[in-house]
């Protein structure tokens, strides 16, 4: 079993002008003889799953998919040869049978997290998204986003909308987005991540690979 | 597949005095072309894991745990017989083997959820607690709570302690707390209880039973 999430922690970072995250005590051993905690975050914090509903209005909500949504049967692509705001090409995405269920993008720039560069991400052609949604086929990525991301929330390389987003969720699919440590598992391995019980655009999942 | 987990949403019940819940937009189709929301809530909100930390000065943080000890071999113990504020006996906590490690305690008192009886709930006399972590066994309950809850934060039944709590957390291990629906799932099952990755005291869960 292995952990593709990333930790949920103070000050984590986030897509640029998403809500802050805070964990914060509400209640200390000292004073109150047991410890608890109170969360804020954005419904796309950290390792997280976006339902159709999160691009696409009127979509679908988390609440209209079963569990077995949420465990996949995945296929490693291998992106790692495409650098900083390089778009992954179609012919990069393998033709896969019906026995897979979502591609998994390894671009190791999980490796960034945290830092400024994580925002300048490699991210999916719309023709490689397209391809991907006429497969029926779930994405994964281990970046923030298989769109470009802007640097900041009013900057000029705000990627005027959202195509790979549109492409896959408009389809009626899932993106898991965020996920760390995708070289500990196999080419092909099972994906679970499920999400918090939230019927909404989205939710933090702990993604786990088998 | 079987959804043990009651939804998180905007007032939700709580433990009396947690942060109250609220998952509320912070972008909207109309306005930002997406939706997104942001979700405030305690780390003991709904359906979710008590690590030992939440009662013990100096115990296992949940990132202390790895991710196999959110997968357990449960056995369903049929409480169904106990009233509000009755105490469950060691007499009906069985002895298992050493493939169980995981007491699933069924009251059926979900149905409550949502309501003031709902803090009303049977719970663990301290032997029966005893009995689970001399086994070490982790405990899931289909309660609020495996002590006695109060009625309120300042209630005169405040139960004065944690007894339960203290055995089982004491002992190392977790307690599952506000599980749904342990009619659904056989008299042994495997409880999957994946956490949000939150190195703390505890955390909502996605529970599925198998």
């Amino acid at each position: 079993m292995h952990d593709l999430t990333h930790p949920i922690e103070t000050g984590m970072q986030t897509y640029p002008g998403d809500p802050p995250v805070s964990v914060e005590p509400v209640a200390t051993h000292d004073q109150d003889g047991y410890r608890e905690s109170k969360l804020i975050c954005g419904t796309h914090a950290g390792t997280h799953v976006d339902a159709p509903a999160h691009i696409v209005p009127g979509g679908r909500t988390l609440g209209a998919f079963d569990l077995e949504s949420f465990v996949r049967t995945a296929r490693v692509v291998d992106c790692r040869e495409f650098d900083a705001r390089e778009a992954i090409s179609p012919d990069c995405v393998p033709s896969v049978g019906p026995d897979v269920d979502c591609l998994a993008f390894r671009t190791d720039w999980d490796e960034h997290w945290g830092t400024k560069r994580y925002l300048d991400h490699p991210y999916l052609s719309p023709a490689a998204a397209e391809w991907c949604s006429d497969q029926d086929l779930a994405v994964a990525v281990d970046t923030l986003n298989p769109d470009p991301t802007p640097s900041d929330r009013a900057s000029d390389d705000d990627p005027d909308g959202f195509p790979s987003h549109h492409a896959i969720l408009g389809a009626g699919q899932l993106i898991f987005e965020n996920l760390r440590n995708l070289g500990s598992v196999d080419e092909r391995f099972e994906l679970q991540a499920f999400p918090l019980k939230l019927d909404g655009d989205g939710a933090p999942v702990r993604a786990v690979g088998l």
